[in-house]
């Protein structure tokens, strides 16, 4: 199984990328699963039932989030009448919606799960554990997982990366909105990659406007971030390859298409 | 001018790494200058006078730390002495050393800056501020400018290099320890990449022994990190062209070598 | 000069208390100056024009503030059209307003210094060198000086304390919202109280109504916090007896009124 | 059931001035139980065997800990052997020791729990969940249940009081130090403390020598805090009665004894 990642959506400009891109990256990677993460498609800000909708429309499988969760209010209305988003599994118990679902393409059956990592973010349950209490459930089903680990820190998100390699078959960081360069297989199976990057304007600070994010740093002075309408864009995801029958990376390849890197069709 | 950074030296594995590849990156690249972040060079925690005379005698011009710069108390005793070594511009009035210098190649001279984030860090003084003071006295001297930025947050790190951009030649994130793959030259010149990555361990996390990260993570109980003797290694760094006569990027390279991505002479 | 001080004064609840009793603590006082923190004024967020105008029409002199200053924008219409309001002096260069100011009562001047703490808070800048810079201008005018310092750690209040002592008259902190009992004069003279604690909810988690805090504990969700409209109130404060001729504090007493510890007049 | 509590211990300092007022708090107090808090008894950090034993000679009959429970390696060896040391129980299900343990005195038993914050803290297990959980446990045996919780945020705390009110006998905090002003008994009828106040130097800040603690405030520099053998002490903690049928309080009291606060017999 071929799994195409998007990484964090952010605004209409991440959005329209994804739209303008996803037929040629299908056409290219001959993805058979697409996952990407939405916790910033509305305005940088949660995602709406609209959004999540044409997301779908556009070929995406299954949305995860992460911290931006609950930041548009229509998302308590509709997350639990969907079997395709889902939200970070270690958030409280008292939480609607759920952390993992599976997907099923061409007669293989793959379960995705999302986790929050807890460095430098609120003190959620440990990811850790429930990472190791979901797989075990999930490997009744098929040896296919999928994992996006929404967090911060680099250590953490490298720790959960060992800590499930041979029990994952993919490991991918969120939440930063860089991608990072660290795509590998680990040595039991496990594709990893610490951050695959946003899906957003090219041109700003983590897809808010580069003015206002640095007057904030330069005066520790209130300022509401926006994402812009208009500006360049960039998209950044991860292509992996799954051996159906033990759920194993067979290969991994980061994509990342902006004006200084050019997609290839 | 071209300029070799290699990123974030994490123990003897690190060290080794750099001492076995910097005669074939120097031949390979034809480097005028090479900078090295050090802050972990002694067993992950700081640098003695030692390792730091090895480091030059190596071929590195000019060492630059971190949050980890005063780990080895001795270097109390030789940061006032050199004009190699540089620890972050925007530490306490009251702190040993210097947080800028320069270096002649060729009749070319170039200044070096080092700067500390804030995010999720101590409250250092505005590295921002830091900068454009630093900055502005630099240009007395050369249009040449290279700053190492030691930063935990994208944000603050890209908030940076938009802030720069076009007054220094190269503004290179260090401290997460993971390359980052967003290289680019900003649309006034100047060269960005948010993390250079590190030299040293590469099956651990961060260069420290996975397993008791990982107790960490899963326990919050105490445990000394330590850095590995034996393993595999990896060397991650920067090349950037910058123009002589306007201080300007001409081109920017991302570097790293593990098993995973050969060196190629 | 005898001044009393009044702790954060949050939403209605606190106002009201404020004067209810401010008369009589005036009357059992004989207060010279009224000096009370409304960062909290406007429902717990911040101060509007109307609430400031009331709170100087019920005597109040001089009105100090913290992390909340610019909950409610249209303070950036008045802060600097008054003497009387002023936010933290180590707030940005940019930032509106001023952070010291003077009073005159029986012609006897005192200065009074709003500060802000780092720890767990954002990198304002160096409160202890703002303190100095400030009392070494306010001892141009008068050796009486008051400081509220809005900080959070107990480190950090205790030690602008000692490094304040023999410097300003008082040094009292606010923003944890809790009344420390820890009132003293310390050796040099300086009196020196950790928190004033606030005046608002009895019933409350630091004003805000205690299901709403209680829910956010324990499942880390997104809440509004409100603070209540009607309920127990407490009034929190001090009063500061200072030397006119040498700022030296000759005095000091908590002042708490709430049902467990009732106000006699 | 009258119940002595003894905030964090600090040094040698503290150790004494507990061994030279606890007979005299004894006797004026009639206190049938008596618990301190010994996370800071070792030199700041941690506790020893030896010092436990002291602490148990000089009539303490519980000691609680905090965050500085492992400084202290020896105390691997010996908190299991011990029904009379307590650590707080949301520590991970790895870590040794035990988070409740029980008292009996003259027919009466009381169950006592540690806990630990979150807030500006590592993430341990949800304190809220585990206090429910271990209560509940308690009134099997008895209705009386004393809370010592650790933690920072004043929020946190006051939280926990209003969640456990009606549920635990006594909630005090420990860990900022510093004695707050708002002892209460909730209307429920669960006594509370915002924090206790701790036992140690009284010239210093938190117990740590305060030149020190200034200069890293001011300099951010790595500094080795150390507590002071010499110099003037005070003693911090509350006195409790309960009622033995019910478990609810009866009376809460503040001890705070230092120069300016003197004891009388
Ligand atoms: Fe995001
Ligand atoms: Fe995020
Ligand atoms: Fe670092
Ligand atoms: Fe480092
Ligand atoms: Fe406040
Ligand atoms: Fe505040
Ligand atoms: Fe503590
Ligand atoms: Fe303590």
């Amino acid at each position: 199984m071929k799994v195409l990642f998007i990484g964090d959506i952010v605004g209409s400009i991440g959005r329209n990328m994804l739209y303008d891109y996803l037929p040629r990256l299908k056409r290219k990677y001959a993805a058979d699963v697409i996952i990407a993460n939405g916790e910033n498609a509305a305005s940088g800000r949660g995602i709406t039932r609209a959004i999540f909708d044409d997301l779908l429309r556009a070929g995406v499988d299954i949305v995860t989030m992460g911290n931006h969760t609950w930041d548009q209010k229509e998302i308590y209305d509709f997350i639990d009448e969907t079997e395709y988003l889902i939200r970070p599994a270690n958030f409280s118990e008292e939480a609607p919606g759920k952390g993992m679902t599976t997907i099923t393409k061409n007669g293989i059956t793959m379960s995705v799960i999302n986790l929050h990592g807890r460095t430098f973010l609120p003190p959620h349950a440990d990811p850790f554990e429930k990472a190791d209490l979901l797989i075990e459930e999930a490997k009744k089903i098929s040896p296919l997982v999928f994992v996006d680990f929404h967090a911060e820190a680099t250590s953490e998100k490298i720790a959960m990366g060992w800590h499930l390699d041979g029990k994952a078959s993919v490991v991918v960081g969120t939440h930063t909105h860089v991608q990072t360069a660290d795509e590998r297989i680990l040595p039991n199976g496990t594709a990893y990659l610490t951050d695959a990057g946003m899906t957003g304007p090219y041109d700003e600070v983590l897809g808010m406007k580069k003015e206002d994010v640095i007057y904030r740093f330069k005066t520790n002075m209130p300022v509401r971030f926006e994402v812009p309408k208009k500006g360049r864009a960039q998209l950044s995801g991860l292509i992996v390859e799954i051996d159906d029958l033990n759920g194993k990376a067979k290969s991994i390849e980061r994509i990342l298409i902006n004006e200084d890197h050019r997609f290839e069709g």
